[in-house]
């Protein structure tokens, strides 16, 4: 998968970096400080780890402009995380599949695929999708009734996208996942419980990726609703009906009930549960394995269970360590007390107990 | 998917309700009360949305028989949750799948598949599985060896019985879901983890739903069980060995150890986790992330970490909100006492500190 | 899938154990206690079942050298746990596969399948994989490009190995797993999350098992390892370049965060979570729904969230039962004081409040 190599001055261009050093000298590849050999270039997009650059048997550096001197040439730039992207992709292009439906694909007769997307083998695509342009669906994958794929979205193998579903452009869906089954509704009529026909669908907006073994189920009437760049881990439950705004993160094993509505933003770390019906307002933070049992204002950071906001939950953390000592401390003061009481003569006061 | 329209009065008749209105007049479909539009009938099953409803440009509503007036022609009914299940059934029939074996689907000689069955493309049944009557397996379903599917039950995509698993009439195993993967057991045996072999089954009554990407694990002798009626939302855990008894509601992420049995009417809310060999009484009810390290009587209503009956537990978690306060004053009586005493000349006590 | 039967005089031979009683005795298979009957043997390999082994119909008993009597012959074995896996194994042989590929199976021209491997129904192999002697991969299994899968391996049906994965010898990997989904990596340039690729592997040493839709991400460089003996249940969560020592146990729900190190014999319960960058120790127990921010040591024994040594964390949840208690003897331990010092006139103190 890797290229033969660039020059450090065919990556200096290409990254739009300056370059102290040989623009003539050969890189084979890009790995970090602590495994980078003398053929390969390493990076510094983290000044806390520039005592390991300094250590680093690299032959080159990716680094910002203002890193202090590093043991080799250097190529410094203005965004060097994002520079470091780039580079990457340089040596690892993505894999690109041709175009063309594998013979062993099983494709509705009206189903719409575009001549330059690519299926693979042993994928079913049944009646009214819509494949766009561009985009790859791998092996074993499922594609139901009427689901439309936008441009450039990579959907891997034993996904299952049920009917209906809509997905955007360049969005990329996990092995495993599972996006449009039936939201978790039901009625109890006295005697059992009755299924609530989920009659919704499922929006997948521009730019989102969906992580391995991830469920988002479809709504009970409109749709559940993930916005453009959001970016979701594995094995996560989006719940029906639920809207998660744009550029968001959830890590996983992130939970979201049913009909929640999450900002632009909001990023919840792992495994944090959000309850049914809650408004997370923009920009909410919520730290790993909080519980979010109702709405919370833009800009709220919040940590524990029951959440709260995150100083108040650390103060709390750190007084429960002395919670147990606290019970002795009150016991003593009240056998003080009671024993002070008694020497001066206590006038009034409740009863002893 | 939506037919074009009924009367009132074909729906008042169908639905067994009081039609305060115009029986002639048509709608098209069914909506939620603040998107449906004049030509939808929408739905009032909870007093506290009256005002939406009073602001709903909904053409009809369907209704409680005591519900205020409301801005349209009106369905009265006895129980409107339930008629609002027929009437979206009415709109929006539960597709009927042709019966028939899919020309890529393989089945093993010696399985059975009954006439009115549906298979779908490559769907795999391996030898001797039983697959009854108006059982519909979608596409990618991987039925194992000696698997038992019964009537009108409905697998989807990716959902995986492996050998042995026992599946009751009308139940709906949603895509990915893993039924009858080996328990997680092992004996240590000073140097390693052997496996102990899991060589029982699993067993799923009727009328049961279980959610996307949901594991169910294999008995190690004997079955894991659950029982008619019970429904299980996605990526829920049950370990081998456990019961889960009827009319049971499991949410989404809820993990279940092994050999646990729980009544009938449990309700464990969302990333609720239950240890081992743990009973819960009929009727259990467990708020989200709740964790149950022992047994519970019948009708225990628990929250928290672990799981402490609801009202103790929101009482500790206010009183948490005070812990640190509680500390400085704590603090304050210690020194005002210290300082009293001295004044007093304190007799006897503990020496100073 | 239960062999007719053994004579004990058979089962003591192949266990090495000593049978009190007729070794002429047939059994027919093996079951727990309570159920075993009359043709079956059971087991007693902890001595707190007794009362249950004295009440059993069980024809025949294994257990402990130094097991007091049973009602019933008695093979009597030094390390019974693990003889109890071999007399299970006897009843129920582990099912074999005959070698060769399925006609239905999609294998790429330049993989190597050993000529002993299996290949069930409609799995893919893709370009350049290696499939072990004796390996069963089940029927819709997803190999990508150059896997290695080694000797003796199974892949249970619908799991997915993505491109360049390598799986070791005796891994046992469940359905729906995925192995070598992109770690969860981005960089937001101040408009968007760009995605950082993800260029390493996904390294499974020998007998590692592995759950039912658990989730293995690769390394952004290098490798996430699971290292020699690791046992892993369902819906486990393993980040990018993280490392889990040898023998540790990692139960269902687990999430282990990016680029954390897990040492030899780590047990994680049920629905821990592990943050980022962490390094436990080996043999670090954490309880169950433990949330552990930060490094532990070596054999420590932690609970809760944040996660604390197990004495501590349980000194907390007991006094947390009595904190809503606390802070009423705290008010009335102000008040008392308050009262005490206005009758000896107190001289000096803080302001009244």
């Amino acid at each position: 998968m890797t290229k033969a190599g660039f020059t450090l001055g065919e990556l200096a261009e290409a990254l739009q970096a300056r370059l102290d050093g040989d623009p003539e000298r050969v890189v084979t590849g890009v790995a970090p400080l602590d495994v980078a050999g003398p053929d390969q270039i390493s990076f510094l997009t983290d000044a806390r780890y520039h005592d390991a650059a300094r250590a680093s048997r690299a032959g080159a550096f990716l680094a910002a402009v203002d890193a202090a001197d590093l043991p080799g040439p250097t190529l410094r730039c203005a965004a060097p995380q994002q520079a470091l992207i780039d580079l990457v992709r340089m040596f690892h292009p993505a894999p690109v599949a041709p175009p063309g439906v594998d013979r062993t694909a099983l494709v509705a007769r009206d189903a719409r695929v575009d001549a330059s997307a690519s299926v693979g083998a042993l994928t079913v695509i049944e009646s009214g999708a819509v494949i766009g342009p561009g985009v790859r669906l791998h092996a074993l994958v499922y594609v139901g009734a009427g689901v439309e794929v936008g441009e450039g979205s990579t959907i891997y193998p034993h996904a299952t996208l049920r009917e209906g579903v809509r997905i955007g452009r360049r969005v990329v869906i996990h092995s495993g996942a599972v996006l449009g089954a039936d939201g978790f509704g039901f009625a109890f009529d006295g005697v059992a419980h009755r299924k609530i026909p989920q009659v919704g669908g499922v929006l997948i907006e521009d730019d989102v990726e969906i992580g391995a073994n991830t469920t988002i189920d479809r709504a009970t009437f409109g749709d559940t609703i993930v916005r453009r760049g959001t970016k979701i881990d594995n094995l996560v439950q989006i719940g029906h009906n639920v809207e998660v705004g744009e550029h968001s993160l959830l890590v996983a094993q992130v939970g979201v009930s049913g009909s929640s509505r999450l900002g632009r933003g909001v990023v919840l770390a792992g495994q944090v549960g959000v309850a049914d019906h809650v408004t997370l307002g923009d920009g909410v933070i919520a730290g790993a394995q909080a519980g979010i049992p109702s709405s919370l204002e833009a800009g709220a950071r919040v940590l524990g269970t029951p959440a709260r906001p995150i100083v108040q939950a650390k103060r709390i953390m750190v007084a429960e360590m002395r919670l147990p000592e606290l019970l002795q401390r009150v016991r003593a003061l009240e056998q003080r007390l009671e024993r002070l009481a008694e020497q001066v003569g206590e006038t009034e006061g409740p009863g002893r107990t």
